[in-house]
């Protein structure tokens, strides 16, 4: 819409040149005119855009502070069967939180968030500007107080990933990525490892939440191969967001897992590529963050070396409408 | 020899109460003037050892700055190939620089230090005050500056575990216990999990450094039927001794592996046995912290059911020497 109103305005004013002009000349200077509305069209976008990311960087840091005071004030009254109350109410309270306030200030916005998509509403990205929301990452890790605990906020257009921010809320950590503008950590740029030896390489992955026989051996069928290729070793933080923002810190080369969510891995992924990782699916080519399968690395080579030893999983997609290449 | 020293001193005193008194108060006098004479040696025995223990968290604390400066500096120009040897060097400064300042200030107590035992030096614990030192614990996380780095300062007298003292470097945390005086982590007390219910529970392991076949399908066994019990989740923090104090601080409910050193679990152990927790043999009993091996969690009940999941793994002992009921 806006690149069409920026048109109309560049015909305009390339028809007051009038007869003066040569028809070349003409259509030069309407391409010059019309190229420099779209840039400033696109200026004004990434204004609103960035807008938007700062909104959520703001978010981000409130939501930290509600699970904070969680787990300062209700762990301690909690029983060994309301610690799932407690991951329910704080995932819900920091899921409203959000949304309410994105709904007040970007009222034609849509958005996926976990609880919203437990609760009954559609996973369905469209082209849209898209808030995808995971309230907390890591539960279990919430639930137990280990220090990785992240609320995940991507931002998607078209499609296409614009911003993302994960807050690491123990550990104050506030990870930020803007497409085209490179990825930080609390104002600090983040690069990718440089290690291309796979030898050489800290690999991060999780268990998931399956118990089932078959999913666990395929699991444990992919690390085994992996760690004997060998690796330096294997982590797993509990957390898919902060898996992803380690790869972009360097200290790990790479981050896989099949079973994760859209709104696990939506601001993780740029975070990763901003940082100048690569993402793949797990049986290589372009990755689809609808296909509840990822593999973030510092390089292709690195991905490329771990879909060799992945055993793949048939799970089904969240929704298979968002393939993303960045 | 000081309790000897305080017997003559009370015989002498109780010998002034000549024949005015009766045998059994002279008994009673000269058995309440031990008790007190030995309280006070106690007393002064106890402050030589809270000397040693402040003097070790200064040491951890300037250690885990060599460490943080070595990964900002020499990070920067090492090579894929020098991975090793700054791994290496950064090791052995911390060593040197732990013991030569405790040689300086307690000239005739002993040590055990990874570094020194790899050249050579014996891996003995005798009666003598002992520091066990692990200079870096996590030397895979530190070359890939991942999060967890500790500086692990044990110190032993008759076998018997007097302070622990684990700086996670990275984190900026010092865990700090004195035997019958609790456990901190800056400052603040630690207290281990409640939770008696291994399904609500998160266990950490890691996979060791070994990748020969054999040993890696018995840690995966192991792993597997933890895993399926099922539990909560499994986390591996790459550091025995932060892996340790996570127990401590009662965020994980347990952690146990096969194939550590006695300087990996020197310190952190008594960090887990004064914040509530319990250690015990991979096979139940008491655990032997040379014996390359340990179960460390938040209750009997906990390390129990881990104990009956263990593929035990038969390794040597780094020496026999050093039974541990704390």
């Amino acid at each position: 819409m806006c690149v069409c109103v920026c048109v109309c305005v560049c015909v305009g004013g390339g028809g007051c040149l009038g007869g003066r002009t040569s028809n070349r000349f003409l259509l030069s200077s309407i391409d010059g005119v019309i190229s420099l509305l779209i840039r400033s069209c696109s200026s004004k976008m990434a204004d609103l855009w960035q807008n938007a990311m700062d909104h959520a960087v703001a978010l981000a840091r409130r939501a930290g502070e509600v699970v904070r005071e969680a787990l300062q004030d209700d762990r301690k009254v909690m029983t060994k069967s309301s610690s799932v109350d407690l991951v329910t109410q704080t995932d819900q309270k920091v899921e409203q939180l959000i949304i309410q306030s994105v709904k007040e200030k970007f009222p034609t916005h849509s958005f996926i968030g976990e609880e919203s998509v437990a609760a009954g509403e559609p996973c369905d990205l469209t082209n849209a500007p898209t808030w995808i929301i995971d309230p907390i990452d890591g539960t279990t890790n919430f639930v137990h107080a280990f220090p990785f605990v992240a609320v995940s906020i991507g931002f998607s257009v078209n499609k296409q990933m614009e911003f993302g921010v994960v807050y690491s809320c123990l550990e104050d950590k506030m990870y930020t990525a803007r497409r085209g503008n490179g990825a930080f950590c609390n104002g600090v740029p983040l690069q990718v490892s440089d290690q291309e030896d796979i030898k050489q390489s800290i690999i991060t992955t999780e268990f998931g939440s399956s118990r089932d026989p078959e999913a666990v051996e395929k699991i444990f069928s992919s690390l085994r191969s992996i760690l004997c290729i060998p690796v330096h070793g294997v982590r797993g933080a509990g957390t898919a967001a902060i898996n992803m923002c380690h790869v972009a810190s360097g200290c790990v080369e790479a981050y896989y897992e099949i079973g994760i969510h859209v709104w696990d891995i939506a601001a993780g992924s740029l975070v990763v590529s901003e940082a100048g990782g690569v993402l793949m699916d797990v049986e290589g080519g372009a990755v689809d963050l609808m296909s509840r399968r990822v593999v973030a690395a510092n390089s292709k080579t690195i991905a490329e070396r771990i879909v060799k030893e992945i055993d793949n999983l048939s799970l089904w997609d969240d929704k298979k409408t968002f393939s993303v290449t960045m």
